[in-house]
């Protein structure tokens, strides 16, 4: 049959997850290969799906009093030295443009990899007063990081992103930023998404290059391993004091504003791939969906099929819901097969028989449920099943999350758990790097960040026996 | 006084128009410059601009039918050679990489000054049958050319856009798409920038590297200067059968599609920078005003008034107007100084004689006319003045093109009206390149295009004296 024969083309993901995986991201006619390894095509379904976030997101970050702005691509050499933690964290995976038309450049300029050094001198230009701050800009571009291990939407060398950069006059306000972003992509995550998030605090070895402070949302896959889907980062005033950004005060004095960043890429696009997708292909959840409903026609060389579909889709049209109808010549079993593959919320069908009945009939995407839906219920049914589809893509998510974090004593029992089960170990920690750098040779899991939300699950570190100070997340990542 | 000191700090634009330009994108807080040549910054005002301008054209590509996608940022140097004529306008302005990470790079890459190959190589893997036509796609991104010359706005080495790529079955459809995208670019300038156009054909010495035609919209300026601001281009089956993309016919052949691509760029902002802008500086046209109205209270310390304003911004507002108020401590001449500088096109002053009145002064910044409106007519008024204003901006602008096209029987006769009045020059052509050649020899002007609406102005061409094959504009180009 011709639908077995389309869904065979994709991995089991029990056999090969990271097959699956990229199965999955070009059967679904997400992204696509480009000849330059690690720089990927987003086609019009994949793009579709992130320009649905970034809709979201811009409207929030605008709520919120930020400002959209474009900075250069590239950044000169020297530049991107000013602050030292920083060029070390990203010189080395840098592309370095040396020719500009015809002429070797003078000084080698980077491809920006992020783009702090560009918003420190620019801040440096324009910020006065007391009056000027906060200035709250956000940017959507592409960035580039020389990777050597890549992979469509979780590592690519080139990644689209918003990068949002604030200058405030205190700290407790930068701060306050920082978390307060950290929010917004929580919730992006998990209304959008349906993608349950921890939020936490990401360790000294583990934080942005240059940052005070690295807040982090770490995501579930459904593999049991873990997903960094967002980060908020807190500068003090490390950089506007590297790059000599002052403003006068109100009491006249020259003053050093405190610098937040924060960014969320279309990584987490892979992210919701990972979480909810299965054998049949992508689920994606109706919030983001590039197309909430597919009308498919039941015997359409049947007479009056066409034709009582299309006039359902115009209804559902006129009634704002993201709809398409599938009249190509494709067998019925090979159009259920590609919807599911794209991962379509409903698949509404309609043949001769609904259409005696007045009826339609829908198809779950996440559970293959169909119900019957009389065809003058549906703008009341519809949206209320897309809803349900959502709230059931959260809580399946979130039982997978919860099902799989373990309290361990020991770094033995935390190796002896992920061996198990997988998914992320918890145990207290004495907060010296040492004892982390010991825990992940041992058990080959990174921590995965602090949490806000801290359990006493013990006295001491389990690596060292000092007194603990914290609890913390550990895991392998994505 | 404040204001005459603001107003000041831009040069007039008959003193030097080029300078009066650069003032006021640098005092109007659209650009700053960075610290490479030909790369500025996009500040929030000038990027809240541009983001009306994406929002209009977005929508109507989508009504088209169009798609959005995004390419990779870098192109192999094998890749780019792939068409001859495109390679040899193109590679002379490239930006070149040449290390990743740490490693030099086996094949140069460079950074896409426009995405012609990079749109082919994916169709050369995606394109199968018949069934897949036409794909019309479209990205908006940042493109490089090592432009020697740079100006804000008008010629960067980098410069936002957004470029359109469509293959078709059919030449008749490709060539459709091509007139019609010209015409949506039309209908922005006109409807949305209130830039008046002629529509016209490039000759074979202008037109884009590899394109069969390319179409284009010239604007004049206020010095009389020619603006290309948009093109559009008709490839044929050049591209895609230097690119090998095929696909299966209705007949079960092997056959190319017809190709198109069109740009529209941030360089627009330029244009009507130079079409409305005065000597108190920028002149934004109200459709594409990140702020319609600026509410600037008079006499703000007196009791009543900083409230009364608040409320006024309040309900213009919930009225869905884009309302700023000003409750900065700056003097009344200041702000009344920056909001004109900043080309708003209403101020509304609310002082305590307007609140005893129950009216507010609203001030026209194309005209600086003022107006009483009573409070309780504004949600009414202010739409019908902010459309008057767009089209005063319009018909000011057309009026202004219209009183300087000249009709010229001879080289000597165009370089003298040009000399006299500026503008374009209307003449007859043999078509022969080598006398567009001497034209621009003998008068310093570039052939701007073959206007769609054709006159007779004589029977044969100016320059060689043979027959006269149609008419062309000529003038001196940004």
């Amino acid at each position: 049959m011709a639908k077995d024969k389309k869904v065979e083309q994709i991995t089991d993901m029990e056999a090969d997850f990271a097959q699956w995986f990229t199965d999955i991201c070009v059967k679904a006619e997400l992204v696509d290969y480009s000849g330059v390894k690690g720089f990927y095509i987003m086609r019009p379904y994949g793009y579709a799906i992130w320009e649905n976030i970034m809709q979201y997101l811009d409207g929030r970050f605008k709520e919120l009093g930020h400002e959209n702005v474009a900075m250069p691509l590239l950044i000169p050499e020297s530049l991107l030295q000013k602050e030292k933690d920083h060029v070390k964290g990203f010189a080395p995976e840098c592309a370095w443009v040396t020719t500009g038309g015809e002429e070797p450049l003078a000084e080698r300029l980077c491809i920006r990899p992020t783009s702090e050094t560009l918003f420190c001198e620019h801040w440096s230009h324009v910020l006065h007063s007391w009056r000027d701050l906060p200035m709250k800009y956000n940017q959507w571009c592409s960035v580039l990081r020389w990777e050597k291990t890549t992979r469509p939407l979780l590592r690519g060398r080139e990644f689209l992103w918003q990068e949002g950069h604030t200058i405030h006059a205190t700290a407790e306000e930068a701060m306050e930023e920082t978390r307060q972003m950290l929010e917004v992509y929580a919730d992006c995550c998990e209304t959008m998404l349906a993608m349950p998030v921890i939020r936490g605090q990401k360790t000294e070895s583990e934080k942005f290059a240059g940052a005070e402070q690295t807040y982090t949302l770490e995501c579930m896959m459904h593999d049991h391993k873990a997903l960094q889907s967002a980060t908020s980062h807190y500068f003090g005033d490390g950089f506007t004091r590297a790059f000599n950004i002052t403003y006068t005060d109100r009491e006249n004095k020259l003053a050093y504003p405190f610098q937040t960043s924060w960014g969320f890429s279309t990584r987490t696009i892979g992210g919701f791939i990972m979480t909810h997708g299965d054998n049949s292909g992508l689920v994606v959840p109706p919030k983001i969906a590039p197309i909430e409903i597919i009308v498919v026609p039941v015997a359409q060389h049947k007479p009056g099929v066409t034709e009582a579909a299309l006039a359902l889709q115009e209804r559902l049209q006129k009634a704002g819901r993201r709809v398409k109808i599938d009249l190509s010549d494709n067998s019925l079993g090979w159009k259920c097969a590609q919807w599911e593959m794209k991962g379509v919320p409903v698949r509404l069908e309609l043949g001769p028989r609904d259409i005696e009945k007045n009826a339609a009939t829908a198809v779950r995407r996440d559970t293959g449920e169909k119900t019957e839906i009389p065809l003058d219920r549906l703008e009341h049914e519809l949206p209320a099943l897309l809803d349900r589809i959502q709230e059931n893509l959260y809580a399946r998510a979130k039982e997978n999350l919860d099902n799989h974090i373990f309290a361990a004593q020991t770094p033995e029992e935390a190796k002896h758990l992920l061996d198990e089960h997988g998914g992320f170990i918890k145990t207290m920690w004495c907060g010296d790097p040492e004892c982390e750098e010991a825990m992940k040779e041992k058990t080959g899991m990174s921590s995965r960040c602090i949490p806000f939300a801290q359990e006493r699950l013990g006295e001491v570190c389990p690596i060292c026996g000092r007194p603990a100070k914290e609890m913390i997340y550990w895991g392998i990542a994505y």
